[in-house]
Order: C-alpha cells, then structure tokens, then sequence
C-alpha cells in the first residue's frame, strides 16, 4: 500500500468562504491576534504499491480539487 | 507574523461522509487502485509574533475542529 497526502488549497486572491468565517468568529472570541485563516483540504489517499504520484496527480484534477480555483501539493508519505 | 498549519481529521472509527464519497466516485471512474480516501481540513493561520502554540490549540478546540468527532496536528511554519 502506498499512501499520499494532499493539500488542496484556494488560488492566491481567490475568495475563501470557510477561511473567512473561521477569521470573523474567532476576532468575536476575542483572539485579536489572528490576522488571516485560510482553509483547505487535507487528504489522506491510500493506494496500491507502485502507483505513480502522476496518477494521484490526474484524481487531484478530474475530482479532488477544483482546478479554476484551487491549487494542490502532493506528498508521497509511506509505502506500508 | 507567525504561521501556523493545522490538520484537522476525523478521528480514528469516525465515519467521513467526504472522504467515502470521493473514495466512491474513484472507484466509478476507474480508478480501482485506490484503497481509502480520508478527506479532513487544512487550515493556514497567520496571528501575532510570539503567539504561542497553545493559543493556537485553544482556537482549534473552541472553533477550528470539532473535539468530538476530530483530532488535529498543529505545526508552526514561520514568523515572517
């Protein structure tokens, strides 16, 4: 088994929903200290022994990320 | 500036309506190598110099995860 970690992030300058709710809860929680949250997926893929990261590549862009507005980074973590 | 990254998962036993959704939708495309999709958040703060990490996991465990049902994994990336 081989596994991958994926961070699917949104692209520079576009709007993230989620981050910015997160930022505007936690100024009312009172942490001032906070000047941006940004927030994205973390995903966690098992495969099968020898997959190459290029086919990981090719799930990323056909499902598991939104290439007009994310962008991703695929770490190869262990062979199990 | 100081930067820090979390990774939000469920925890271990905890169903992942995402990550079962995705693992489905491979499978329907073909992708049959594919053992286990585990779909969490990553999260990007950005807070105050000298913020210390346990005012990060303060945050995550009032706001940014769901003690219940997740863990997560804070990892301090920068002052800038």
């Amino acid at each position: 088994m081989a596994r991958f970690e994926i961070y699917v992030t949104y692209k520079k300058g576009i709007f993230d929903p989620p981050g910015a709710t997160a930022e505007r809860a936690l100024a009312n929680l009172g942490y001032e200290e906070v000047s941006s949250v940004r927030i994205g997926k973390f995903i966690q893929i098992e495969v099968a022994d020898g997959t190459p990261e290029e086919r990981v590549r090719e799930m990323c862009d056909r499902l598991l990320a939104n290439p007009v507005i994310e962008q991703y980074r695929i770490e190869r973590t262990g062979e199990a």
